[in-house]
């Protein structure tokens, strides 16, 4: 991190964290200088990016103030409130009627689980493959089959040894995308009508992989910013059988909580001690807006019982199909699912990712991408503010490209997502993120197009459409699914 | 199919049908000219393609002559003998123990599952690649998600339209290899606890599916040149509540044997009947060591019932992993499930395969491919006659690249494999392709290394070792593995 970026996080943190409020003023260049002896040029670079992350404003011949919102905002949302009993899970149909129309190209892509491929060096990584596959040895063909090229996983080891973690490339076994590395541990580490914890609200891949395998799911308290709440679990686990966890414990989908350092190491050995696996899915975990990468829960798996998974589909390389599982002590059982589900992954894919990583600058890509999410989620709050109905809540994410709202009572996303797809404006509604539907007002919104021309209108209208069912709906008939829990 | 190719190959089958001997006379140049009205150069064309695969002999000044034991060979194997009741799978951990050790360089890999790399236009391949990424529109990565590339799957349906197959476009689901294919098939199809007819002996991948997938297999006869019995699958449909089939029907893996076209037509009539879905997987039908490509089950099937599953692996680009199903009634159902297991498959290797087949020539290819493999397995048998233990019997298939070789009793194929290892030659032991590891005397040989200077020296030193097997075990204790049937 530079010396810009750390002074930057620091006051983002105290910000956020609400020790600096709204119209405060950040101390001045002359102040800073004398008090930590930095730069002017370092002071400047911190307060531009800021500005650009939307936290603070400068107002003429007065200098630098946080901006009013930027605080973590008083309409943040409640915790989750989980369904306490495990149940099956049957929520494929609706996750593929609503998928199958984000795929459009002439779609405004709000309900899009990808960011714009447009943020990716796909130049770069077709030169390096071009030239990979000129020195290719005919016999990589038979021994880069699972568990993968051994420079890759090398390259993969070193990069987290670069933020401290130890994940030898032994332990890593390379995957068509991160999809296939979480269906692999879910494998690996359950049966057929076995419980698994999950967060609440949560990714519909998770829920169909549940529903996929025959297993149940049972719910755990997950804070909007903090993430899964620790004594919930604990609660969760004293109740049920549970076989396995699986979590986002960084830059969750939907919500874009993280946890603390602390309570992912408490979580790490909450779960060890109790000997549940936890399938910790870290694929948004490159996307942080500030300069530090929040170390994945893996960091702290000292008895090998994290299952950690990940990609480079939303972070370098989309298309390219490539992810990874560092298994843990489920790592040659993880090996040999591999071999039977899908004997080995592409090599030209391998090849490509392995020259990346080894003649560029992943993160000098990755710092402009952090960068541009960073200042097209304020653009998108500010337009949200402006247009949703009075009494939306939404969340303020630490990193990746999705917010989180919930709108007023009255408002049915689903019957939203069906008059905004008349308008061509796809969005993800409340109810693909759990196993009974309940988040019935609720929306994901992907802010990761930038500079779509279209994005203002489409956000206007689509609050447009909110006030519109409000209206109506007041004194009417409910939304078209029974809401089963009044928060968040 | 040229002239010479038509005449040589009805030639090849009078020869394997009987009706034409060892040391029977062809007819000269001039008398077929007479006779069928075509040119020298058109028979001298084919008797070259009959020498080279080893049918036919030049003897001075006297004409050709058809070769001895090139007809079948009294040494032919009979049908397998199934095991009556359904069982469990266990075979997964002795595949993986042998199939790791058939990765080593060093190796001799007549155990190999996969042909010599050598083989395989990688260079064209990786031009066509190199083009297509420049072409590439960062939307592709979104657009082209399961079921996959538009354009290579309207290839892979021309390429079933040239061979009189209507399988359109819509109907293919593009997978990671034929593996991923075959699991998304059994998974459209079964739920654990289900029971599988699978052939016997039968590919140890399929054994592998059907015991992740917590499934039983039953086994039906089959036989060495015809492949599956009709009759015994007919016994097992009435005995046993069979919910799919999972059959080679062409080049089958072990024994290379392809059920005939009026046996396909009969086995998808029969099955559609009875509502049973069809799995097939075609992976060595473009193979064929003659020039007619036996059409695959599939080319029967107008209601719906075959799921029929290939690959580039085998046939041209090994490691790209693009394989792919025509999943009948299950193509929706089959595309749900690829999103759910993996997503998509990578573009890259996509993109290569599009532009190989748009604007190469695979029929060439694959012309030269299959003249090496024909040559190649006539002088594999040669060996195996020289130097394997009298009373050896062994297969003598029309397409792909494995022997299926039963060695006199007494025998035992997994010591064999454990003593070949010591001298660097790796083997796969007929242990590996049944359920019960019956098959303790038999040997899979992979004939797809052309030109490895090894060869003979491997194949004699596996005699000898044989050889000693049997001085040894006269009198003596048995096999290390109770044989369960004598035959085949």
């Amino acid at each position: 991190m530079n010396r810009y970026e750390k002074l930057a996080d620091n006051i983002a943190q105290r910000i956020r964290a609400g020790s600096l409020k709204a119209n405060d003023r950040l101390p001045s260049v002359r102040e800073l200088k004398s008090q930590m002896g930095i730069s002017a040029s370092t002071v400047f670079s911190a307060y531009y990016q800021l500005e650009a992350q939307g936290l603070v404003e400068a107002r003429q011949r007065s200098g630098y103030f946080v901006r009013a919102g930027a605080e973590m905002p008083t309409n943040e949302l409640a915790a989750s409130e989980p369904v306490l009993r495990s149940m099956p899970v049957d929520v494929s149909s609706l996750v593929f009627q609503v998928l199958a129309q984000a795929r459009e190209r002439d779609m405004v892509p709000l309900g899009s689980a990808f960011p714009s491929p447009e943020l990716f060096p796909f130049e770069q990584l077709a030169a390096g493959l071009t030239r990979a596959l000129k020195r290719m040895d005919p016999w990589q063909t038979v021994e880069d089959l699972s568990p993968g090229n051994a420079q890759l996983r090398h390259q993969i080891s070193l990069r987290y040894g670069s933020v401290g973690m130890d994940v030898p490339a032994s332990e890593l076994v390379i995957t068509s995308g991160a999809m296939e590395a979480l269906n692999l541990a879910l494998e690996s580490v359950t049966q057929p009508g076995d419980v698994v914890a999950i967060e609440t609200p949560t990714f519909y891949g998770a829920l169909q992989a549940l529903e996929r395998r025959g297993l149940r799911a049972v719910e755990v308290e997950t804070h909007p910013r903090t993430g899964v709440d620790l004594s919930s679990l604990a609660r969760v686990i004293d109740q049920h059988p549970v076989k396995a966890c699986w979590f986002m414990p960084t830059f969750q989908n939907p919500m874009g909580c993280t946890m603390s350092d602390a309570a992912k190491e408490q979580l790490v050995s909450m779960l060890a001690t109790r000997a549940i696996p936890l399938i910790e899915d870290d694929v948004y975990g490159e996307l942080a807006h500030g300069a530090r990468r929040p170390p994945p829960a893996k960091a702290w798996d000292r008895a090998g019982w994290v299952l950690h998974c990940s990609s480079f589909s939303k972070s370098l390389a989309p298309g390219y199909r490539i992810g990874w599982v560092a298994g843990g002590r489920f790592a040659a059982t993880l090996g040999r699912n591999k071999l039977m589900s899908s004997l080995a992954t592409a090599l030209p894919s391998q090849l490509a990712l392995q020259e990346y990583l080894q003649h560029r600058s992943f993160d000098r890509h990755l710092r402009a991408l952090r960068h541009s999410l960073s200042r097209q989620q304020a653009a998108c709050l500010r337009l949200i503010d402006r247009y949703f109905p009075t009494g939306t809540r939404v969340t303020r994410p630490e990193g990746g490209y999705f917010l989180w709202l919930a709108l007023p009572e009255g408002v049915d996303s689903l019957a939203l997502h069906q008059d905004a797809l008349q308008l061509g404006i796809g969005v993800a509604p409340g109810h693909l993120f759990s196993a009974d539907r309940r988040y019935t007002r609720h929306l994901r919104i992907n802010y990761g197009h930038l500079g779509d021309p279209r994005l203002e209108g489409a956000i206007r209208n689509l609050g447009e459409l909110a006030n519109a069912q409000l209206k109506s709906t007041t004194g009417k008939s409910g939304p078209i699914f029974e809401e089963r829990s009044s928060r968040p």
